[in-house]
């Protein structure tokens, strides 16, 4: 490490947050600091704020330990975030070029990127055009999506997150679903367009206390709506409260997706065509107008993502370690990789960090195994209940002031 | 209390759930066993159950101290729940015959009715008839709705949660919301059809480490959609990311909803006319069509009144105090009233439970003070803040096994 020496190190988040994003981002910092880089800068709004130098030195707004703890559990990017994707180097080298100019200007030695495939396609750019000028800045990525589909690791950090809340929400809603002596639907809608990682996290919600959700749908099996409805009917006959929790991203055998069906037939209030959406209303109102009980839809929506309050410490505590394990890495000497994690143990539960070319990672997605679905389509198997299951265990306390978890926010 | 000797008592719960009514329930059910009621009973699904003698004995289900702790922290009707109106006694005085019958075969002595303005009209009817009948058997209401409706009590059980939840979660949602450097409107629609007070208990997201929400629409305000537009461009000159709480009870100058306004313009995927919803989706369509800018609409949904895992430790104990008054005041012979809060004192807050008239609070509603809604219309005041602050304060930590918070439920 000692070619680091006087080296300042940067490191930006991209793309849709996560609750534990800001534990990946104390990992670099606190890790960073402690392998004695000089100064760690944040990129503000990611790499596209980076292209207009907005960045932070974050030695002077992170004071204290109080202040990681605070970071820990805040959710959302603190640093701001950017859905910009890097030109190709052969298309625009100005924007190699002028990257880098920051960069030296800045005196950086590695810089760390937090983010998802597309944010690994990131890293996957600067680290060629490094090597291509020879730059001695190392580049590695840090995962992170609540969808768990990057490739090359276990899962990614925020996945285990959203899928305690899911479970935890999905439980309260079930209690308030079987209040009254009537028959009804609860269709529930969760993210995620084309992986079922999220929307199968909802078997989570079973056990000794609940029954769970009697089916669950996901993208990587095309939907039969007539063979749907039929099974909803048969459910019924034994239990007058179903729970469904479906995918947003539920296609036709056509390859259409479900909720084209609602666009196709609603325009919004001035005339335009609606957003993509509903496709736990599409199948709620097709419930109750063919099976003719009372069906509601719900969506679980944007919280998903940032419900730092139910954080899995699990997560939490992997997160930072990835962002940990990326530091160490590049101030080792690599560069162009993605911290991955390997489940070592299955029983106990044990992972750790390892590295992988972040160019195996890079624009790719995972989905579900067809293995890990039951054979009907209508569940997750007993292998994709144990896979998901250690990740959401313990809890990091909110820290509540007056009332209300408190954050830390960038000025 | 003598005259309690060898009687049973009886408790309800109805209406739509809270996340803390089963506090009520392990209140009375704890209270009673202390003054050494014989049995006590619950009824199935409400009072409509209870016309079908659908009753439990709860001495043989919640059979440890722990039972009463995950009592404490399921959320939504443990007993199940009804949305049946008792008919008046004239029109059908064989209804009154039928309850009372089946009263006094399970040697009620006292009977307790867990609801809101609905369930206190129950109460009433029944202490209306056992008066007329000369009857021993005493009725007392436990008040319960996260609308915080009622009349003569300060506040009550399960609106505290609910605004908790309100506040936490529109604080990630804020966090969510500032990630990217772009204009953008949030609108977040919250329950409440005729009053605001959970609407406005999004002002306690402000605070130190969070803006808060800019706008909050209160259904005791008209909104004038013009108005409110010049409103939110104005927002933007200074603020990139507006957060507007919406309640779904808005309506215009006229007395329409502004829900209407959506479902007069769609129809759902079967030709049918869309249930009335959508009033944070209208305002959203009507900001990105008019001012042209990034905006989303939320929904909050049924977790506000089910998201047991964030409750107010606060409202968890004034409910079981709540349903313990209930108890006591039954046994020293009180009936026809209601357990009401009165707020002692204001700094530090002190609330006790005295007993109403609940023919003074059956089948009324209390709106927000005009005078705690700012002139504008557009924002609640710092009385309405400062009076909803204390009731989200502290936490009942929900007891975790496996990942997920342990409930416990009746089979």
């Amino acid at each position: 490490m000692a070619n680091f020496a006087g080296k300042n190190v940067i490191v930006g988040q991209s793309g849709g947050p996560t609750a534990v994003i800001n534990s990946s981002l104390a990992g670099v910092y606190q890790t960073a600091k402690e392998l004695e880089a000089k100064k760690v800068y944040g990129m503000k709004y990611g790499i596209e704020g980076l292209l207009n130098s907005q960045v932070v030195d974050l030695g002077s707004v992170l004071q204290s330990h109080m202040d990681i703890e605070l970071l820990k559990r805040t959710p959302s990017s603190y640093l701001g975030s950017c859905r910009y994707k890097l030109p190709s180097m052969e298309e625009k080298p100005e924007v190699y070029e002028k990257l880098f100019a920051i960069l030296e200007k800045l005196e950086i030695g590695a810089c760390f990127y937090i983010g998802g495939n597309d944010s690994m396609d990131t890293i996957n750019k600067l680290s060629a055009w490094g090597a291509k000028i020879n730059s001695p800045i190392r580049f590695i990525g840090v995962p992170k999506t609540i969808d768990n589909d990057l490739e090359l690791t276990d899962h990614t950090p925020g996945f285990g997150s959203a899928a305690k809340y899911i479970a935890t929400i999905l439980k309260e809603i079930i209690r308030d679903s079987t209040v009254y002596d009537l028959r009804s639907v609860t269709v529930v809608e969760i993210m995620g367009r084309n992986a079922g990682w999220l929307t199968g996290a909802a078997c989570l919600a079973k056990g000794d206390d609940c029954d769970g959700a009697d089916m669950i749908l996901l993208p990587e099996v095309a939907l039969d709506p007539e063979d749907f409805l039929k099974k909803v009917d048969e459910l019924q006959k034994h239990k007058s409260s179903v729970i469904v929790a479906v995918s947003e991203g539920v296609k036709l055998a056509d390859g259409r997706y479900v909720c084209e069906l609602v666009s196709e037939a609603k325009i919004d209030a001035f005339g335009h065509k609606a957003a993509l959406s509903g496709t736990g209303r599409y199948l709620a109102d097709l419930i109750s107008s063919r099976i003719g009980c009372k069906a509601r839809a719900i969506e679980f929506s944007t919280l998903q993502r940032c419900a730092a309050h139910v954080a899995s410490r699990t997560d939490i505590t992997e997160a930072y370690q990835a962002g940990g394990a990326a530091v160490k890495a590049a101030f080792d000497g690599q560069t162009g990789k993605m911290a991955a994690f390997k489940r070592a143990s299955e029983i106990p539960y044990q992972c750790h960090v390892e590295m992988v070319d972040v160019c195996d990672v890079a624009n790719k997605e995972k989905p579900v195994p067809r293995s890990w679905i039951t054979e009907d389509g209508y569940n997750v198997t007993d292998e994709f209940r144990a896979y998901v299951r250690p990740l959401i265990q313990a809890e990091l306390t909110p820290i509540y002031i007056d009332g209300t978890p408190r954050h830390i926010c960038l000025k």
